[in-house]
């Protein structure tokens, strides 16, 4: 069935192409349809033809030089440096015998690509070898390169697993596809281990696949994997909207317990994911509470992830089409549109969003091309859930940091590594090159410096703001001068007895890691201030000093020492990346077209109900609040 | 796991008989417990104590005798004509080496089994073998001869098929009991191919699987047994509430399709069933639209089938006990209690149900030992469906057989074969029989003939009213001398040329069969009646002839002749066995205890839906009316 397909595309192919292109080989990888020809450069001086093929064929299309016309390596990486010009910074030049790709990784890489590719394009003239130019992060990621390493060295492997993927991507529908539905396996009336399974005849689908970090046991922590119509064997892709771990923790799992097939996501999603699912074993392992999974399980994730950008239209399945669309939340954050069938039922599943413009990045998208369902989250979806506007937080946070540098005392700021950590970054580096705020050294704890890292790796995903700052003006805020990497417990007591700064430190709920001992040296001094960002889950320290509590017993060592809180304690709302309550209701009024449908989730069971209700009385939406374990007909 | 369960149940069973008892063996055979001893006559001259035995293990126990003390057939057959009263009537004894039982067919069963069963329990003592007393019914049933002939045969397999299910019910529980949930696999928000599913973590349980015979191809006809959570190699039983097809008639494709667990339900469905389901493949065979199985199926199935009367508790999985309810609405029919877990969860799905006195039943069933969950049809839910009394019902149709008798007409009444035809043979019989219209030949054709033979089988069934005139005044209306069995063609061109006469013929809608015969050969003539007992589905002949088409086209031997309607067309209603709406409510009003959550389903979308929030209106009772395809969770 596949070959039949697959006849019919050489066909057009040959008939397209002007007749001196000698192709050699066609053929599936994962979701994309690879050309291997002895003429590369004849394609790549075609590049319209090449669009409206992959257009009319409505198949993703990648030019790669047959064997015979490549060029020694080491010829090859003199002619790169010939025709690149040295701004470009190249850092790295790697070859990969498999897919006939040159991996070119350097500081510009848009110097590398050149104007409308003109340079990339004079590069596989030249040396044969396809370039795939990726840039080196300004701040060095060690996941980044970890993952990068990963993929090179399992390249044959990966075009293994991408050449099976898109031979089972590519068949023929077998069944008629007059149904679709989705079950609730997880993150439904609850926030946490977000999980959703949709089904059609032809195909099953996973949208994330979370952990809820503060559950108690396996029944509380993981999603309903058990659930009967679930298997991991028959399943036949993956789609993780961002890298928090209530939405993509649990995917290691899915490898261990038998899936072998893709992972969808944006880069930034995949590296940040990558992040925090080692980190997670990590702390699992040192508290003795090991995850059903481990390490090894991380790395299949990487060598079975396939990247999109926002706005690629995917196959994913013989009756699926994926499109990830920016979710304003953090980095790399999706909403997934999903085209079923042929034109039969069209869904979106927002996973978190943020319906408003931030410092780090775009409101969420909300025009799809066609739309019935829609899956949305409910977080801050009560009536009260209203916040007040950023411009509003930022203020208050400039003045808490103010009053407590002016009184000669340090702010210590506990935030989740990711997201809200680079939000506050990039406010704090304006506030102080602007002198709003006098220049204090800010200090960046933890895993927060490796997650910006990959934000400074991936700047096409941050907002037209940041983008336009770092491209077009050459200043990137990440890597001011004012931001300090702490290294270990030595230059933390620096920092203690040192003059006033600011530290931000993981982790967000001061339930653990560097910002607890932060909190432990700085809080016994009136001066010092204690500024929450984030939500504090009930149970935390972080709550309880919300609450007002003003001797802390905390263990040390065995033994059992209070703690007399002095410090001043804060707590600044509207910086979150979920939409608030009015953000909610905006959304579905602005969301286009309007959906027949309505799921809500992602929150706590009376936000999930209240937010469903107003939805349908406002708008006259159909709504529906399912449990988890419930099954929903969309089509 | 089962073994030791077995152990244990041994160990109590030694302690609790009489020490000079010598058991031989304890064994499961599906839900029962098998006790094999070398003194019979003991354990059976000490009733109360296996009562009490069976109690408080929670099982049903049966006592048979060791191979060691077994008479020899040909002796022991002298001896039973020797301890049983002639006036039983035995018309056959056989005996089963494989489970030490003989068994006894005889027209009186009760003088067989003796008061409070002193002679059955004599005929152990005396030969050894364990009597199973069957009734020969007073009208022939090829079906019940066939199926006992099945089981006869069968022995050896069906005693191992019952082995292997008792060590799987009498398991251990596997995973904590903390949810249930139900999948509408077909039948909901539409009439036709009924079947429902139970999940819990530890088993899955199939409700009904019908066929909807009025379904154009497979999408329409057959329940969505292709749902991704289904999967009939690990279905732990299949609950047959009724025998009618549309919730009877795909049993037999689960056996083709690799299902080999067992069947429950009452002895009259599996007779009905059987009877339907073959009736079924045959019509099809004919029509040249074969089934997706075949008799060797239906033969699976009664292999298979475990048959339970009304109120005997029963295991039927290591979480689940079922108890089967009289429902009211044809004979044997039944709403199906579970008794999930611990005491976790209790549901009641009703199948169809009528809560009226009829001629053949008492009404459904309404109270429960514990209820959360009801599952109930809305076949008359809509606001409109008020149907007259039965009372007023049987006036309507006495007074147009008396007047079309009167002006010297015939009366045909076409009826489906089961449940309406008995209904009205017992009317006419009791008019009749007392004089209020004067005696003519009824005659019965066509399947109903065999179904009123296994009325006749299982008398125990039958309304109070009934029984007490079979039981106690000798009286049995079904083996009236006013009812004539039609044997093929000459006897209807008889019938028709005869005398004034009242036809009962299938098929119900005149859509094919022999009603469809008499309709062409008595339509013409004014001074025939034919009377409309049933539901006349839209696009039938009867549907049409009731909104008062004149001129009927007919297709014979390839040409087509119009008929022009002159008989008098009679629509008389009330004699459904579906509950009305007011029944409807009317149950939902009294059933005890009052259930938490209402699920409706068996009706068309429109009356689902009314009778859903009416119910809600009336009696704040949550409800929800799911599509198939559809998974609502009960606890």
């Amino acid at each position: 069935m596949v070959s039949r397909v697959l006849e019919e595309i050489k066909k057009t192919i040959m008939q397209r192409l002007p007749a001196r292109v000698q192709v050699a080989k066609v053929e599936f990888e994962g979701p994309e349809l690879v050309i291997y020809t002895k003429n590369p450069e004849i394609i790549s001086e075609n590049g319209d033809l090449i669009r409206e093929l992959a257009k009319d064929l409505r198949k993703r299309i990648i030019i790669r030089s047959d064997r015979s016309v490549l060029m020694e390596p080491e010829k090859a990486i003199e002619k790169i440096h010939e025709i690149v010009p040295k701004e470009a910074e190249i850092t790295n030049i790697s070859f990969d015998d498999v897919t006939c790709e040159v991996i070119i990784e350097a500081k510009k890489p848009g110097l590398v690509i050149g104007k409308y590719g003109s340079t990339s394009r004079e590069i596989v003239k030249n040396i044969g070898w396809a370039p795939k130019i990726l840039r080196t992060p300004p701040i060095s990621s060690e996941i980044i390169q970890r993952i990068r390493r990963t993929l090179r060295k399992n390249s044959k492997e990966r075009k293994k697993i991408l050449h099976q993927l898109g031979n089972r991507i590519h068949q023929e529908t077998k069944y008629e596809n007059d149904w679709a539905r989705l079950t609730a396996i997880g993150g439904f009336r609850e926030v946490g281990r977000s999980c959703l399974y949709l089904q059609t005849p032809n195909s099953r689908i996973l949208l994330d696949c979370g952990v809820n970090v503060a559950g108690t046991d396996e029944k509380t922590s993981y999603p309903f994997l058990n659930v009967p119509e679930f298997a991991p064997d028959n399943l036949d892709a993956v789609i993780i909207t961002h890298a928090h771990l209530d939405h993509s923790g649990f995917v290691p799992y899915l490898y261990h317990y038998g899936y072998d097939g893709p992972v969808y996501c944006t880069t930034p999603t995949r590296d940040l994911m990558t992040l925090l699912q080692l980190d997670h074993i990590d702390i699992a392992y040192r508290e003795e509470q090991p995850l059903p999974f481990n390490v090894k399980h991380v790395k299949k994730c990487i060598k079975h992830t396939i990247t999109l950008d926002y706005g690629e239209v995917t196959d994913i399945a013989p009756d699926i089409r994926l499109t990830l669309h920016n979710a304003g939340h953090i980095l790399g954050s999706a909403m997934a549109h999903l085209h079923i069938g042929d034109g039969q039922h069209n869904m979106v599943y927002t996973g978190d969003f943020k319906y408003e413009q931030s410092r780090l990045l775009e409101p969420a998208v909300t025009r799809f091309p066609r739309l019935e369902t829609l899956v949305m989250e409910s977080t801050y979806g009560g009536k009260e859930d209203v916040q007040p506007s950023r411009n509003h937080a930022e203020k208050e946070l400039i003045k808490t940091i103010y009053t407590t540098l002016r009184r000669g005392g340090k702010i210590l700021i506990p935030v989740f590594a990711v997201g809200r950590a680079q939000e506050l970054m990039v406010v704090l580096e304006e506030y102080i090159r602007t002198g709003i705020i006098h220049e204090v050294p800010v200090y960046i704890d933890g895993m927060i410096w490796e997650a910006t890292a990959i934000h400074t790796a991936r700047p096409e995903y941050l907002s037209k703001d940041l983008r336009d700052q770092i491209f077009h003006m050459g200043h990137n805020p990440f890597i001011s001068d004012i931001f300090h990497k702490v290294n270990g417990m030595d230059e933390r007591m620096d920092i203690i007895e040192g003059e006033p700064s600011i530290i931000l430190s993981t982790s967000g709920m001061l339930t653990g890691g560097n910002s607890l001992e932060y909190f432990k040296w700085l809080c016994e001094n009136e001066k010092n201030s204690l500024v929450f960002v984030g939500y504090q889950a009930e149970g935390s320290l972080g709550r309880r000093l919300q609450k007002g509590w003003k001797e802390i017993p905390l263990k040390e060592e065995g033994k059992t020492r209070v703690y007399k809180v002095k410090m001043d304690i804060k707590t600044i709302e509207g910086f979150s990346g979920h939409s608030d309550r009015r953000q909610l209701m905006e959304y579905v009024k602005r969301v286009s077209p309007r959906p027949e449908k309505i799921l809500v989730c992602h929150g706590d069971n009376y936000k999930t109900l209240d937010l469903a209700s107003s939805i349908y009385r406002t708008y006259k939406i159909e709504t529906k609040t399912p449990l988890n374990l419930e099954t929903v007909r969309i089509q």
